[in-house]
């Protein structure tokens, strides 16, 4: 903590304790304070310690709670039209997959519904998912495209994207999805249409400045890794940071691929090798583990966490949100599911989902930890200490959410439509 | 529907789709009407057959909302002190369960932190967790003792389970569960404790109304089914009704036990053989099943879905909320687990939620569907189909709730200590 003298904050919270998530470590300090000047971090530690000759503009009582940084959901799908409660219903009926996908089931129906809505009615069907997320304390979200598939309906997505950044209480980083699923037009040419993300897509959205980072999905039922390759250097092209749906299925080899093209981070990876291990720790590169979708899939495969423990690759956790594998809005949620099916500490499920979810977003050094000079979004909590966020299985403790220094009360459930 | 001419309504939805869960099928109702009088279902169906000559008090636009029964949550231990986060927190870094046992964890860490607290400290404590479940639709709410595990702490827990349904709107029934747990102080003497149960604890339960239905937990770590009798004697000798936590980690023969006495239900079953099946089907006793359990215990042996199914077993689902093996309060969660790890369909989760968990606490005369002479207790939900509440992981689109008749907004979570 700097030591000016006199000095002169924004905003102050005291009678709080803090969760401080400095390398990933509770950092417990009961009785804390911690104040804000310019939305950033200006001074934190021990009550007692404050200094004497402080001056606050806002002095906030936070009667007793604890204070984490603001959550970040570092993988979601979450802008998309339609849903496919229906096809849930018609597989647990018995339906076979087949029929579905005969019907115009999968992704594709997903596909359909987000061409086919315009912007508005894209924010709109996204807006109480965004909103169930922000209730939780989170305050920094990633949003992929991938529904679109072709370029005015993926510019699409990601505008909805950024419109969701300017109008929420929220952080939004974008990543490009194009290599997400083969569009219908291009059945059979996988090559062909790996060529339009590279060399139409990406270049038109990057010039409308809507693309943050590049992901693709790399699978058996994906595309292959030589086709990743090609994303990734199209994204270098252009400077922009690549990650990657990696190992969720099979082993491909993409996260050492990504861990090659210094990726922020490789997401899924159940089937991740020591190989792709080692590369990822010599890369930095992030793991983000996605337990939603391993639940929902009813996955029996786990992610080898102790051998990512071992290398001292950080573990990020994430909603996956997102209407086929993951239609979950709760990062509180998989932050349990962190714990209670990966057999993750709680700790590293709060990490997970502060530091280690900055880190895969590229905003460690502002972002997932309460050090000064870091923005000042925070998350304020009704809990008795911080294992009680993983422990609690649908519960919502947030009380306040703090957004670079601006304390407001949670998002409340879309409004209702009727009387 | 009653065909009265010139019916008098105390109000009256429209503008609403009704799932009406008769006999446990969602009974879609497009564009529906439903309308109450004396807190009861006085007319429910197609709008367009509406009398003409109707008149309601109040009339309520729904905006195109569906309308589903009131959920029930039939089987939770929601009432207690403490939690276990730090307990939850300990196993995964780690700890053996004799150590965290040695130093007091456990139930009798629950035990000893419910014996301490007032009834006022108690029903604070209780309250954040009993609104999380009302804000997500649910009207009717089981509550068991069993933390208490002497008379006047047993008193107290069900003293504070009743005084919740005197102050928030839900309807409470209570159950005695003294025959959850061996209190320390018995010690090797599990048949001395029976016996005060069943002769000292029930008697004065019972004479101060606080017993709606007696239960016992049937397993190697808990109460023989010998014990069990003496219990479902007792009950029997006072006229309640009984239920069991029966074959949740191995065969005891509890739910055909359950079955001889009558029972409501016998929950858990992971374990059920097919004679407690068919001894369940002749007694009409409900299988409650509690995914959420099974979820946080990880466990892997599947309760026998389809032969209930076969047998015409009524199937209800339920959170068990308790701090040690499902510290869950989401109905809506554990219908999707229902469907996810059990293969449920959604509407069975539905039905289980509704018709057969009314049936679990002996009111499904009363509760459970939309029929006209029914209590009308309904939540409203903004969705595109029934199947939604399932599907979605983490939401609550739950936008009104109806009390017997009376209308009001989800209760929000428990209001901010802080400024
Ligand atoms: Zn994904
Ligand atoms: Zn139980």
């Amino acid at each position: 903590m700097p030591s000016h003298k006199n000095p002169r904050w924004d905003a102050l919270w005291q009678n709080v304790h803090l969760a401080a998530m400095n390398g990933g470590a509770y950092g417990e300090v009961p009785d804390g304070a911690i104040a804000v000047k310019d939305g950033r971090i200006a001074w934190v530690g021990r009550r007692a310690d404050l200094p004497a000759d402080y001056h606050a503009n806002l002095e906030h009582d936070a009667g007793g709670l604890w204070l984490t940084p603001g959550l970040i959901d570092c993988h979601t799908h979450i802008v998309y039209a339609g849903n496919r409660s229906d096809e849930f219903e018609a597989r647990l009926n018995g339906v076979a997959y087949e029929e579905i996908a005969r019907n115009g089931g999968g992704i594709v129906s997903t596909v359909r519904a987000t061409r086919a809505a315009s912007d508005d009615a894209l924010f709109q069907a996204s807006l109480p998912r965004v909103c169930t997320l922000l209730a939780e304390g989170v305050t920094t979200l990633e949003i992929k495209s991938g529904y679109g598939l072709d370029l005015e309906s993926e510019t699409k997505m990601l505008r909805v994207a950024r419109r969701i950044g300017a109008s929420l209480p929220v952080r939004v980083k974008t990543t490009f999805l194009g290599a997400h699923a083969l569009p219908p037009e291009y059945a059979g040419q996988a090559d062909a249409y790996i060529d339009a993300v590279c060399n139409d897509m990406l270049p038109a959205l990057h010039e409308l400045k809507l693309v943050d980072a590049v992901d693709a999905f790399c699978e058996n039922i994906g595309f292959s890794p030589a086709q990743t390759e090609c994303v990734f250097q199209a994204a270098h092209r252009h400077g922009l940071p690549v990650k990657l749906h990696a190992e969720q299925l099979s082993d491909q080899n993409g996260a050492a691929l990504t861990a090659q093209y210094k990726g922020l981070s490789a997401d899924h990876l159940e089937h991740l090798s020591s190989h792709g291990i080692a590369a990822m720790a010599a890369a930095g590169t992030v793991a983000v583990l996605l337990p939603g979708a391993f639940y929902f899939l009813r996955e029996t495969k786990l992610p080898p966490i102790q051998a990512l423990r071992d290398a001292g690759v950080p573990i990020a956790i994430s909603t996956d949100s997102n209407p086929g594998t993951s239609p979950m809005t709760s990062l509180l949620l998989a932050m349990n599911m962190a714990c209670t099916l990966f057999r993750m500490t709680p700790q590293e499920a709060l990490a997970g989902a502060t530091l280690h979810a900055a880190r895969a977003l590229g905003m460690a050094d502002s972002l997932g930890s309460l050090s000064v000079g870091k923005v000042a979004d925070f998350a304020l909590w009704e809990i008795d200490r911080p294992g009680d966020l993983a422990y609690a299985i649908g519960s919502n403790p947030c009380r306040h959410i703090v957004n670079a220094g601006v304390q407001r009360a949670p998002l409340v459930a879309a409004a209702s439509p009727g009387s």
